[in-house]
């Protein structure tokens, strides 16, 4: 595994007329090396669905920065949210983690849509059946492990991604897309987000049906100087207008400007 | 504020000999809308710099991601620090929030090392005296509040960055370089950030003297599709070989493959 680089791209959008979607991304960095990247899907749509969305990857986040194996950050935070909202709202929840410790790529799974990875030697889907968390008492998460290699692609995606194009009876086909894309040629997987996006958009004339995500990691050959990390975000600026209270510089706050 | 969006572009990279850098920067999107950016230097380097620098800006995204307010955040984290390691430990934090409730950029800042914000107005170095959390009781952040507006540019570091190259008795002159960015071009802020990364490795001759961590967030005019978001992710994959304990499939794991 000597001079791999790990490549993530993330892209997620409302659907249309939300100015927010009820989806949330959350990324950190492992406290024993490595990166772990939870995506939450809040049960509903809006405001609602996000505050759903934002509690359940707050809480995954937490216990993962503390060190927590992913399995059991997976059977906490559905117990958090079955015992807080008894047992009456759902979230899907999935755990990308790239583990340098244990060295190997694991994927927590509490959601119907199935993932897909993507070698030179074909795709794989992984469908075995999966619940919401949030329904349900004692429930466990889907865990898959996979090797660190050159040329692994692991593609996660919410399940409006399934949807966009079902006003006009059309479907996105995936897995044909997925099963032609050219491991081997080692593409940015920001390539293959970007276009899974666009051809979604373009099955719902840019007005999506439902929130959509889609997160893909690429184990890749390095390209950059020894050691450099990079991330990028970027986002629309909007005016969510939620209240929230000024610091008070009156209370000997130091301003510097 | 219409149609305008955030990119924040992060690199960072371990000082010459240390497979990971004792920095860590975690971002988290904030619950009443927006995202933030903490960064930690952690005091020394290596293993032990990285498990301080961990600790802190876990606690500070906990915070932020309950929707404690920056400032608060910055005190509680400051008081954890001297609280567990008795005042014998420091580490410099910066919080860069981009707040879409409060339609603001806040930056709150315990370091000693100035920032900057571009504008095509000119260049401004936020300097006041601002000390690392850790050491003495009760201290508090410098807190800095900025308009969001289009083509402003905010560039934070840590201390490594202005170490470049003086092994050879020169420096980075980054106030003139920054002072020199056409922002009113609206360049990516990934551009500035390799930009700058690379001159800083080139005057060590690719042999960084301390660690180093760059964050440039740019306000600029909205170019993607309404309410997309983007986020990538790059790093080296390196075996930390920090022991992990392993998730137990006797223990009733479903596994799927």
């Amino acid at each position: 595994m000597a001079n791999l680089e790990m490549r993530v791209a993330v892209a997620k959008i409302p659907r249309y007329g939300e100015i927010e979607s009820g989806e949330t991304i959350e990324t950190i960095e492992r406290p024993g090396g490595g990166f772990s990247f939870v995506l939450v899907d809040g049960q509903g749509s809006g405001r609602r669905a996000k505050t759903i969305s934002h509690l359940v990857a707050t809480r995954a986040i937490a216990l993962l920065k503390d060190g927590a194996r992913d399995g059991a950050v997976a059977r906490a935070v559905h117990d958090y949210l079955y015992t807080y909202r008894m047992g009456k709202v759902a979230a899907t929840l999935n755990i990308l983690s790239i583990d340098f410790a244990g060295n190997k790529i694991l994927v927590t799974r509490h959601n119907p849509v199935p993932f897909f990875v993507l070698t030179p030697q074909g795709l794989r889907s992984f469908n075995a059946p999966s619940t919401p968390i949030g329904l349900q008492p004692l429930i466990r998460p889907q865990i898959s492990e996979l090797p660190i290699a050159a040329y692994t692609y692991v593609v996660l995606f919410t399940d409006g991604l399934l949807r966009a194009g079902e006003r006009r009876g059309e479907d996105l086909g995936l897995p044909n897309y997925l099963a032609a894309w050219p491991a081997r040629e080692g593409r940015d997987p920001q390539t293959l987000v970007d276009s899974i996006m666009q051809q979604a958009l373009a099955l719902d004339e840019g007005q999506p049906t439902d929130d959509m995500s889609i997160v893909v990691l690429g184990v890749l050959p390095c390209g950059d100087a020894p050691g450099l990390r990079r991330m990028t975000v970027s986002a629309p600026i909007i005016a969510t207008g939620y209240y929230e209270p000024p610091d008070d510089p009156a209370n000997g706050e130091a301003q510097d400007m």
